[in-house]
């Protein structure tokens, strides 16, 4: 019986990336406009392959060493002999959905601005369709990775030893779990990379272009403007894709070692993979939803993409009430209660990140108020409302917490109520494939945009990728929401997780606040996000720098240029932007994962412990505040384009744009990497924990 | 021989206050200068008391009402009688430090000026004394009060029933110890109340002023300008005293109490008293140390403050080895290596923040550098400089951590280790009688070059002054860093009192991280810092918003203000911000006090736990990040002023001025108020320990 189930594990995975093939092809067949909108679009795709390569370059070699370092640690018996192959498949499944989400998203902006010239629902369908690919890839390829270890290291230890004397299952989950190491790794390089890349191309840009030389936004006559779509890809869909497949592997793989630990056998691993594949299921029939009349408005078309994300969790709700009853029995229904408050605590959190990021609500008006008095107060005001729109996902978090362990039974079964946190995180996610495709699509409408303006589309049409665009910031904010909150909970997961391996390895951590290591750990932990950020702002900062010296070289050198005779060196700006993101990278990489190691080592296990939940409570916050507030800034902005308190030109106007110029590295690049960095630590700590164990100064 | 070492403690407190009234009678011999120097400095002594009238009537209603609710707490047992009065006198010598620093800091302001125009030393001089007024005023009373409720309480307790069945020093420290609340109160509404008005006051006169009418700093014709300087009399010298009065005394009383669990009995009182005795003595000795020649610049005088604070501190260092080995015995000489490590650590601190603040250095360099391409690359930057600038202080206050329990004994006794950490928290704050001299002297010098300006004094005269403020700047960072890091050693010892006072009622907390409470607590505590700066921020915003209507209309309506014929209505500026600062801080106060109360009643102790630790570990970094980029804000802005990147009026200025006024509340209202929010919740879950035990739903 349960063997059966668990075999719809690789269905899905199988169903999931069959549904992205079958929606790639229908995007590739359509109509990809003018000569010239190919031509945009073949650079922005060139230069975004560009990037991709460099990246993976560079990375394929962190990736060889620390294969290396994990293998001579496998050899000197701290871990496993597969975990170093499943590091590397980790990486490579997270790289490749990343590569895959981004080429088709590099495919459907100019399909999305032609088909925007028929109507704004044709063009929503392309872009919808562009990101629905690049989320069942995401849940596909993850699923698929998942499948393919269990079943292998299911035959084998069938046919070998098991190592440190415990059960079959023990040892399966105990090997997976570290298999999310790989995935936290390419993560990191995806988002704080491409966050570097997108937001010192789109500062860059504005900075001398949109400032300096008065030319307007997406100007072909700015030789960043490649750069700037570019980023929008590497950044937003390649880095956002590689964060939810992180934080997808991540919580199956962290619930099935708790189920383990609670005692609940294979029974316990099954839920989590069967229960994503059922997401998949009702991800794919969600998508059927997305769909309007001809002529629809923006409000019509969000609730077309909600329509989609409600019906897909409402399909969730109902089977896996059933799943859990099947697999796990009556007696552990409080499961199921977990489950459901995960999926509910993802969409509220959605709804409330809405509210404090959309102008059409008093937050972002506000903001939009202040700029009367200047871009200090409009500085002000923001920070004020992101701080401000932290308490509402925290307290939901903190409900679904209280909830999932409770209702799990965890106060008669503690562990049994770790895995129902856990599970709650699963229950998150697994309706991912549909809510990653409402994010995802946004930066296809916002490239849409680019290549409609730089091809000379008719105003019509722009206008249209325009409210395509902004309903992409809609959901683009809300994904973040989801990120953040989902992130969170795999993060508690892994910690827990991250206990249970210490427990296998024959120690038991101290977690007990009043524990000196611990609240050291904590204090280090709590401002590590802060350190991140600046680490990233920095970079951010450095590399817009050089892209601000370039774009006006290129003005001054390239005669012709703004008269249109001649064509800026677009390749130019976007090799800079790689080069300096792949440069800036390395000190907040090196930071994510040598902080768990170093303080281990220095401070012992318990430590660590404290390090990764003071990262976890005061990252979530912060990445929160980051998100909501640059939001806010960049919605305030449009809100004043819009033509309140004077319109585009207007000094109010100009307070904004310094409103939102602060806040596209706090939305784009700090606050989302953030995520990251929660979960990458724990994975650091989960592998590294026999290494730190037996080499800690600190016994 | 115990008994006769704790007599050293109200010895101490006369001390103190006799020096203070010497030094405050000397000042008050001084020259005040000319009638108009008398007539502006009495304008804002009016404005300062009215201010702190009004703040005591209100703050008043507000202490009887909480006196009635502990009183009936009292006669229902849960608490003992005494708490409701020892509620009242913390409250009252608080308020009443507050008041002597304040009246003494108005009355030293054109003494100072006069005295600047003679000599930058005697201007200095002049300065100095008035912060040792207040800085002697605070550690006196303090140490006073405690004195004479632990004198009360033991004569008491030798002759009635000792309750809770403890032995009398374990009643008389519990007693003691929700004591602090009272303090915790005061400061409270000293710091949020006071920091709301300094800003809106500093904010609404610079907005209109000098940005809507081009008139300069300090201009006698700024309707606005009486207030303003005000608010650095109500805000950083009232607001500060009380801040650190209720750090000073709370984390004396929580050590005493951790003492006692420690099982250290009357000795491990007599420690933490005694040396706050000898921090008084050490602190006068350092005052004589503060002088330089005649015609010192601003490095020497800075050496001359130094030279104070250090020899105090020496000291002390020396002082409390043989207090410790007299006291407790060769056996426990741990104990000094905790109080030496608080101590150094203090003072590591201070110069790790004047190394991110000062535009002597890199960090602040930077900013200016960034004032290059605009405000909003002056934000990015200010910003990732202040969250840079959390990691030194953070791992200063972890590596004192891990000394001081462990050099005090934690690994073998447990209790004593955490005697060891609150220990170090009263050796950072023993020689606080001169550290808050070096910092409350910055208002001081602030003022003068206020009323040198408004009197039209000679140019050399506004320049002296002005050196002395840059010098207070300086001394200011130096302080908050101080009084942000001796807040959060002295939260962690309020905190470990608190698990003490839930024993003592005969339960225990779980404080494992793992236990759900506990980590739905950290994520609440956590997300209160941030939303207490939002509140704050807001309330800034608001009443600087009044503030501004009321200077334009004043410009409007007053014919012949701005040819200097008609003097402005200041008071009317005072009242407002008066009225503004009582009503706003009653939401971010409310926050604070029931935020505690609420989490225990509904989650139960352990999650107040995890609320308190979360709260600390957020506050600290969260108020280190607001402090600092504040303080390398105001800095980067006057490296400007001084001719850099295009001087006072370029571009690059007016960037370097949006910094500024985002900096505002940041350093002076929201950051400084995080220290009490940490402290007060502190204070309030040990108060309300046995009703929430009692009546929490989550048992």
């Amino acid at each position: 019986m349960t063997f059966d189930l668990l075999l719809l594990a690789p269905v899905g995975a199988i169903l999931a990336l069959s549904f992205a093939i079958y929606l790639a092809l229908s995007i590739l067949r359509m109509d990809e406009g003018t000569d010239k909108m190919k031509e945009i679009a073949q650079a922005v795709r060139i230069g975004s392959q560009a990037y991709l390569k460099r990246q993976y370059l560079g990375v394929s070699i962190f990736f060889v060493v620390v294969f290396f370092i994990l293998l001579a640690m496998a050899l000197k018996n701290y871990l496993v002999i597969f975990v170093p192959f499943a590091f590397l498949t980790g990486g490579f499944f997270s790289g490749l959905s990343g590569f895959i989400g981004m080429s088709i998203a590099t495919q459907s902006s100019n399909r999305t601005a032609q088909a925007a010239s028929k109507s704004l629902n044709s063009g929503l369908r392309v872009a919808f369709s562009s990101g629905a690919v690049m989320g069942l890839t995401v849940v596909g390829l993850g699923l698929l990775d998942l499948s393919v270890w269990y079943y292998f290291l299911n035959w084998y230890y069938s046919c070998h030893a098991i190592p440190l004397g415990t059960d079959k299952i023990a040892a399966i989950t105990s090997t997976m779990l570290c298999f999310g190491m790989g995935a936290s790794s390419m993560a990191l390089f995806a988002r704080v990379g491409g966050g570097i890349f997108t937001k010192a191309a789109d500062v860059g840009a504005d900075l001398v272009g949109k400032i300096e030389a008065g030319i307007p936004e997406d100007d072909p006559r700015n030789p960043a403007v490649i750069a700037d779509n570019v980023g929008d890809n590497v950044g937003d869909v390649a880095g956002m894709g590689a964060d939810l497949y992180e934080s997808y592997v991540g919580s199956i793989v962290a619930t099935s070692a708790l189920g383990v630990a609670a005692g609940l056998g294979v029974a316990g691993v099954t839920v989590p993979m069967v229960m994503a594949a059922v997401g998949v299921v009702a991800s794919i029939i969600g998508t059927f939803f997305v769909k309007s009349k001809e002529q629809a408005d923006q409000k019509v078309l969000l609730a077309a993409l909600r329509k989609g994300v409600f019906a897909s969790s409402f399909i969730v709700a109902v089977v896996a009430f059933f799943l859990v009853k099947a697999t796990l029995g009556v007696e552990n229904l409080g499961i199921y209660w977990a489950v459901l408050s995960g999926l509910v605590a993802g969409v509220l959190i959605g709804l409330c990140t809405e509210y404090y990021t959309s102008s059409g609500f008093k937050p972002t008006r506000s903001i939009a108020d202040a700029s009367l008095t200047g871009p200090a107060t409009v500085i002000i005001s923001g920070i004020a409302v992101g701080m401000m729109s932290t308490a509402i996902p925290i307290i939901i978090v903190c409900v679904a917490i209280l909830l999932s362990f409770y209702l799990a039974g965890g106060a008669a079964n503690f562990n049994i109520g770790l895995y129902g946190i856990a599970i709650s995180a699963v229950g998150m996610l697994s309706t991912l494939g549909i809510t990653l495709a409402t994010d995802a699509y946004g930066p296809v409408a916002d490239n849409a945009g680019g290549n409609a303006e730089m091809s000379k589309m008719a105003p019509e049409v722009r206008k249209r990728t325009d409210a395509l665009d902004a309903l992409g910031n809609t959901t683009a904010a809300t994904g973040k929401g989801f990120a953040i909150g989902s992130a969170a909970l795999t993060a508690l997961a892994l910690i827990a997780a991250y206990r249970e391996q210490i427990i296998i390895f024959g120690k038991d951590i101290n977690a007990s606040m009043m524990n000196p290591p611990v609240l050291v750990g904590l204090f280090l932990g709590a401002m590590l996000p802060f350190l991140f950020c600046s680490l990233t702002m920095r970079a951010v900062g450095r590399a817009a720098g050089k892209i601000v010296v370039e774009v006006r070289r290129q003005f001054k050198e390239i005669i012709g240029l703004m008269e249109l005779k001649v064509k800026p060196d677009y390749a130019r700006c976007v090799d800079i932007a790689t080069a300096a993101a792949q440069k800036e990278m390395i000190a907040p990489s090196f930071l994510a994962i040598s902080a768990p190691i170093i303080v281990g080592l220095l401070i012992g296990i318990d430590a660590v412990a404290g390090l990764l939940v003071g990262a976890t409570i005061s990252g979530f916050v912060l990445a929160v505040m980051m998100a909501n507030t640059g939001g806010a800034w960049d919605n305030a902005k449009k809100f004043v384009e819009e033509g309140h308190y004077g319109g585009k030109g207007s000094a109010a106007h100009k307070a904004t744009v310094v409103g939102d110029t602060v806040g596209d590295p706090f939305k784009d690049t700090s606050g989302p990497s953030l995520n990251i960095l929660i979960k990458l630590m724990s994975m650091v700590s989960i592998v590294f924990a026999s290494f730190i164990i037996k080499n800690t100064l600190f016994k």
